[in-house]
């Protein structure tokens, strides 16, 4: 008898047939004797929706208020799959965010969760419910509404199972495991039975959007066992993202890591000077704008170029701020770019081979595709490149370094 | 400068346009220099789209998770109108029932409001917000979400205006005022500038649906001024509920109610002793079923017969738990009906005058309409008639008490 937290996305409850299929899928757990929380997302369209009508009456809807408006998504969710479990037979009993208690700062719209009273969910399943929890939403220490950002349901599946030190967290989905790259570009692509924490988490930032980042950072840091599976099929291991540990040997790279949402910001000109790295990125980071890439390369004639990438979303706001600072900062030029694309290949595997980065660099060469920035890692080697060019990448790339079905 | 609280119902709020109508509504009154708190009712058609995806699901949905369900109608609602708000440069601040704390008992549906924690408001409002309240909805001791029952935002309504100790509480609806009948039927009825609490209490309950019965006793007990006016009219000023001595003179007769929604349920030849009215109508109550016309004649042969009306919804729930009961009873038999209507003249006039019965069982008598059941109270006489006979009732009740416009 384990305890299990499930946790299901927007297409995986869109209708209330598929709700049905995820009741009779929860059953079957709780049949077997396992304690089950189960955590949705909105019925696919509903997020969007909601936003839709925000924005058809405020242009730049207010982030506490939008916060209110979301979180009926999931909150619509979780009383229609309680529904579904008692027409079943089975025991089952909903919560929201704040029912839970799932405290967050108050950041609304990208809230981070601060602590999970899990007493009364506890209670809950010692008496025989399943437990079904409105994922992507808690509530600020002022018992305001607070949302945790697009996919911060898997986070909340994730945080759930840690407090609850469940056995697994199953995340259930419309793909049936982590490939190793999207299959849609590449149609050979296979899907790994396992993949390392440190992978995933370098496959989720870069864009397979199979598990969000958080949640993944999540799991490895209290040690959650997390796996990936389709809701869509009966059977199926799916994929099981273990500490690196646990696997015997690795192959030298696990995938193919893409991401068209970025947009990079280059500021030319800036006065090679200590403090100078802080002077661009403090207000942006204020702005709560996230960063992903940054390089500086080194000076020349006592100036240097900086250039970073941020979502495309938050081009323009980025620029704005820069703009405004550039007197300060005392930047040449300020300019923005959105039609780029970031490639990676990730492995933990890569640590122990050299010749890794000189095979993707060449097999980018010999297609013509040219490489605006590089960034590495211990586990990756990611280059930003025209965003016309990123499927024939990802494909000459999965092609090099042999990932295809064997 | 007064504290106002207007409530606005389902199609007061149908769309973004018209919620945006209602923020600018909200923002004259605020610029007036009034503190305005506006409770909203869900979106028209929201509550029954959800009810309907509820039962699509589970026949007879659960109450707990209904009323999560329902919940998000009314939480849409009061972000977007807040949004709304603040597009229009007025700071606006939305509540759930549960944010608040409206404290509810536990009777999931049609739960009563025990207390409402008004500070937060109150410290909001001083701050310079409007506070939007999400109507309808509540939270019970253990956390709960709880909905009031249809028609329950009026309820919050009041009860928000009498815990504020608000100037006024405004109910903006789809009709100017209150009407002497529904025009729908009688095109001459005539808007009453004013009705004492009691007879709009018989209004209400008898099936003038412009107002929620129970928001009516609230306003009486707490003495709230309560205004009925249309939000679709930039002008009038609706109808006022006054209490008696405020108003000179009374018509003898306010208005002619009625109310097809409920059924009648007929215990034939039950012994006349003791105790068997409670037998009766106990299970009756104990399943919360709202019981309204009793009548007991007087018995024949030691035995007598009992017929109640409840809302046409729950007539097979009431006969069956009569017939499990039938043999405890000693009830010869026991029978249902649910094509019956009930016709009431209302006023508190009718006091100090004779004849109004007469000319009542006169008017019905001409035009050949069987009664089948009479009740009385100190300011309205009611018959329950076929309903087929109701729309006819009406209209020639209205004319013989000369309610017509001038």
């Amino acid at each position: 008898m384990a305890l299990i937290v499930q946790k299901y996305g927007g297409t995986s409850v869109a209708n209330p047939e598929r709700i049905r299929n995820v009741a009779r899928r929860v059953a079957r757990f709780k049949a077997l004797g396992h304690h089950v929380v189960v955590v949705v997302s909105a019925m696919s369209g509903e997020t969007n929706k909601l936003i839709a009508l925000a924005k058809e009456i405020m242009r730049d809807p207010d982030p506490r208020e939008l916060d209110v408006l979301v979180a009926t998504g999931e909150q619509v969710t979780i009383a229609l799959l309680s529904l579904a479990l008692m027409d079943l037979g089975v025991k089952a009993k909903s919560y929201t965010g704040a029912q839970v208690r799932i405290l967050t700062d108050n950041s609304f719209n990208k809230a981070r969760i601060l602590q999970i009273d899990e007493d009364n969910i506890r209670k809950d399943l010692h008496a025989g419910n399943v437990i079904v929890v409105a994922g992507f939403q808690g509530v600020d220490e002022a018992g305001n509404i607070t949302t945790l950002g697009r996919g911060g349901s898997d986070t909340t599946g994730v945080a759930l199972a840690a407090a609850l030190k469940a056995d697994e967290c199953q995340i259930y989905t419309d793909v049936d495991g982590v490939y190793t790259t999207d299959p849609r570009i590449v149609p050979e692509a296979r899907r790994l039975k396992s993949i390392t924490f440190e992978e995933m988490l370098e496959m989720a930032s870069l864009g397979s959007k199979v598990l969000q980042i958080r949640s993944v950072e999540f799991a490895g840091k209290y040690k959650v066992k997390l796996r990936v599976l389709s809701s869509f099929e009966e059977e199926g291991e799916g994929t099981l993202i273990t500490f690196e540990d646990e696997t015997m040997e690795q192959p030298v790279i696990s995938g193919i890591a893409f991401n068209r949402d970025e947009a990079k910001v280059t500021v030319l000109g800036v006065p090679d000077r200590p403090g100078i790295a802080y002077q661009i990125l403090g207000p942006i980071a204020d702005a709560n704008i996230d960063v992903d890439i940054i390089i500086q390369n080194v000076a020349a004639d006592g100036t240097t170029d900086f250039t970073f990438t941020v979502h495309k979303n938050e081009l323009q706001k980025a620029l704005g701020i820069l703009k405004g600072a550039q007197a300060h900062i005392g930047a040449r030029e300020i300019t923005g770019a959105d039609n780029i694309a970031k490639v990676s290949v990730v492995g933990v595997g890569m640590r122990s081979h050299v010749g890794i980065a000189s095979l993707m660099f060449r097999t980018l060469a010999e297609e013509g595709i040219n490489i605006q920035m590089i960034s590495t890692s211990e586990i990756k080697i990611s280059v930003v490149i025209d965003e016309k060019y990123m499927e024939l990448a990802v494909r000459v790339l999965h092609k090099a370094f042999e990932l295809e079905e064997a």
